[in-house]
């Protein structure tokens, strides 16, 4: 670290909150980003390995010449008039099934998940909520109620289910039945269940895409005892499990969807959609209006990401250069240690291995190679890998390569040791 | 209207959430800004008479170049050291009392002021909180609840108090003794008061400046009773009274203030500043992150606000263009009924009218001429004129002009006649 950056994290201390965290031990100055690179303020480069914001690549000049255009024209709120905000609102409902026809835009996906709570709970009257065991669905005080990753446990209105182990149908059908006695539960104790909160690939759960279905059959459940099913699409949606929504790859309809991260690349948008009737019972009692959410330089911003998947066929890529990305970390990971186990779908792959202290030094020694990712799930012990969707597959081969080496270097960490 | 805006209009209700509302009977639709001046689709320009949030202008060009030129470089998040970030944090706290040290950001006013509630909850273990009578301070769950001016009620954690009337010593006195009262009140019923949240201007109880000292009465109050107050300076904020913070007029240093709107010029950014000890008890049991809050190009933007503001002296042109405006609505409303109330806090003014249909006919009035402006406070007969800071004398001559001739157009409907 040279004096420059050890002097900006000093100063970084003194002034941002102390809740606020940094990567790595050493923090790495990030200064300028171009597609799937990144540059530190030492001029060192790094194959960008983990920001599914920037999807379509960082500062990708399609998005970037969108925002600086509108925001040189117009940047308003919706209490007036602007065809952008139909138009995005209408291409997004275009993207989902015909039922999810209605849009409500806000600026993260926090807020988002925010206003679906509150929607549903107007809806349905009722305010019991099932999330995953690590959930993490934001950090508004209602949502952070039901976020348990973030180590502050939940309301007395929320129950938690264990995320499917090993990819098997039965755990599938498990996870299903939970779900079904987690609203007994909530039933029984005064709070019936309005929803099913579920993160559309479990990210914070540590990558649960299988198997395939397990939301469906969860969904059937908590509509039956009344609910509905919210899928978070902040983590999965826009193309990055190798189909535009991962709630597809179950094949269940949701009744809301909240989106977020890589829907602005970066530029603060987020939203809601849902089905028309469970948005009326607030607009029966209530306004909703959000200063900066659906103003037109962010539609603008929107609009540029969904043209830009379309343009360069983002999804098909992520579909195709995912699987090389998959199949590559399971041949190193099984070089290394047969017993790892390694999750995958489209460009997002998890790794689970022994202990965080193991996640954390592969994380350090893909940095020292020039590739960035970082740990999540239980224990902090699950490798997330996820890098821009623009990514290639020399920049897949080169990051499978540095995970081959910094596995190697774990020595006596063992990467499946301590399981 | 023309056919392509009813269209417009009928798409948007059909995508777009049955909640959202529009300005006026007959919508406008803005497609262009700068400065003070709107453009409409069909090519009318109006003089924006109502919107606080582009405070420096319509795509004032200083912020967008900052914003184009920042999204082309570098959009990331604050979990990589970034200088621009520690910049515009050191900024901002060195506009502040000293005490308040700290920043954390977020995208909105709403997340802010979710966020203080939080921060402030852990602080001090309680979870009461007073607020005024039409307060608005956002829409998550949590502020939702205590934004009796949305219409569903408030909170059993939340007292609700009624805002000084007619500006009176008295009647600020008044205030800070109902403020002692409703933190009796939560201590007796099990919720001992967090904290008093109070917009600095009470905009949404229809601008309520004076008396001078109010506010730290109040402050006073709540202190004593173990709570802190927290100045919601997403309204006032950023020179709209004259002084940089609203806080300011009434000599009191807040122990939190939230911040948004104008603080990015429509660019999605907000944040609180509090005392560093506030901070450390929610740091002690989690972390914070906010995907979008404090990036780059979002940090760009806040700096560029804090450039303007600066070299364009736009606080000292609030406090000035603020008394001609002031005392030409005072002239005009004076002309058509003396009974009238007006009240006015830099470049913001409050016109009290008899009702509310009697506003919104003023409202339409004003849009015939060529002036945008609208409705608040209770009953929503009050006209809220708040123009960018940007407007200069010939603008503050044009705007009360088309004030007189809209209220001498309201004849039978009569300024005073109901009150």
């Amino acid at each position: 670290m040279t004096g420059g950056t050890g002097d900006l994290a000093a100063r970084r201390a003194a002034v941002l909150g102390p809740a606020y965290r940094l990567f790595y031990a050493e923090p790495v100055e990030i200064v300028r980003g171009e597609g799937v690179w990144l540059w530190d303020a030492q001029g060192r480069r790094y194959l960008d390995g983990y920001n599914n914001v920037a999807s379509v690549g960082h500062a990708n000049p399609t998005v970037v010449e969108a925002i600086s255009r509108q925001a040189g024209v117009l940047n308003t709120h919706t209490r007036y008039l602007h065809p952008l905000v139909v138009e995005y609102a209408e291409r997004l409902v275009a993207t989902m099934p015909a039922g999810l026809d209605t849009v409500m835009f806000t600026c993260t996906g926090s807020e988002a998940n925010d206003l679906a709570l509150r929607l549903v709970t107007m809806a349905t009257g009722r305010s019991g909520v099932i999330v995953t065991r690590t959930a993490y669905h934001g950090v508004t005080a209602a949502i952070a109620a039901l976020s348990p990753s973030l180590g502050l446990g939940v309301g007395p209105h929320v129950r938690v289910v264990d995320p499917p182990v090993g990819g098997t149908t039965a755990e599938g059908e498990r996870f299903a039945r939970d779900v079904a006695e987690a609203a007994d539960e909530l039933a029984g104790a005064g709070h019936p269940v309005a929803a099913l909160l579920v993160d559309s690939v479990l990210s914070s759960d540590g990558l649960v895409p299988d198997p395939v279905g397990f939301l469906e059959w969860a969904a059937r459940e908590v509509r039956s005892a009344g609910g509905v099913f919210i899928a978070d699409e902040v983590q999965a949606g826009f193309g990055r499990t190798g189909r535009m929504w991962g709630f597809e790859r179950h094949g269940v309809e949701p009744d809301v969807v909240t989106l977020g991260k890589p829907m602005g690349n970066g530029h603060p948008l987020a939203g809601v959609v849902l089905r028309r009737e469970l948005a009326e019972p607030m607009a029966a009692r209530t306004r909703y209006f959000n200063t900066f959410g659906g103003n037109p330089v962010s539609c603008a911003a929107g609009l540029a990401v969904l043209d830009v998947v379309a343009r360069d066929q983002l999804v098909e890529h992520s579909a195709r250069c995912g699987r090389r990305l998959s199949e590559g970390v399971r041949e190193v990971a099984s070089r290394h240690d047969g017993g790892v186990e390694v999750r995958g779908v489209g460009l997002y792959v998890a790794v689970e291995l022994a202990s965080g202290e193991a996640a954390s030094a592969v994380v350090d020694g893909m940095r020292e190679r020039g590739v960035l990712i970082a740990a999540t799930g239980p224990g902090g012990r699950v490798l997330k890998i996820r890098p821009p969707l623009v990514i290639d597959d020399s920049g897949v081969d080169l990051l499978v390569g540095a995970l081959d080496e910094s596995l190697a270097e774990l020595g006596g960490l063992g990467v499946n040791a301590g399981s």
